[in-house]
């Protein structure tokens, strides 16, 4: 998927503190910020018509991009992104079915 | 904020293992995909003309909040949403300014 995408985007976050060892929820925040800037990417790309994918990176995946790359050590690389032109003939992933009734709750669970 | 909020949207998330104590970037997984949903709810609540804001829990908030409103053991809870009809004379907050052309490298850091 990576391989055959027109262009990889790596977002990069400068992380202060170790993300496998957070003290508290806040240690997470720029990793919820930079989610939330990637799902912004994913709608805008699909808004102009480009398809993407991801992958979060496994074992040395990350420390290989940043050899490769020359990102800085304090830079946190939270995915590889896939960018390009859908082929026509693709398939859209089906989304699970959900009963959005039994997903919300009001005033109590 | 919260207090004076029309409603107050509790996201949760069923996470299996301790969000504090990821072994690999994979067990952050669902964490990144709420944060992407957050980031939806906020841009749709935005179209709709209303202004969300958020609270990450800080200290026993989040078990607080689990004691009121009843919700399991196995969810866990991202942030308070506020949501409302914004203030007629409210000023938007400032975003920092950034030269988005220093941000992205191509091809290299």
């Amino acid at each position: 998927m990576l391989f055959d995408a027109s262009a990889v985007i790596i977002p990069l976050l400068k992380q202060k503190t170790d993300i496998l060892q957070p003290e508290n929820i806040s240690h997470l925040n720029g990793f919820a910020s930079i989610w939330c800037s990637i799902e912004n990417l994913f709608l805008s790309a699909t808004a102009e018509g480009y398809g993407c994918n991801l992958r979060v990176p496994l074992g040395n995946e990350e420390e290989y991009a940043r050899k490769v790359l020359g990102f800085p050590e304090d830079y946190f690389m939270p995915c590889f992104i896939g960018i390009g032109k859908p082929h026509k003939d693709i398939v859209p992933v089906k989304q699970k079915e959900i009963n959005i009734k039994e997903r919300i709750h009001w005033d109590t669970f």
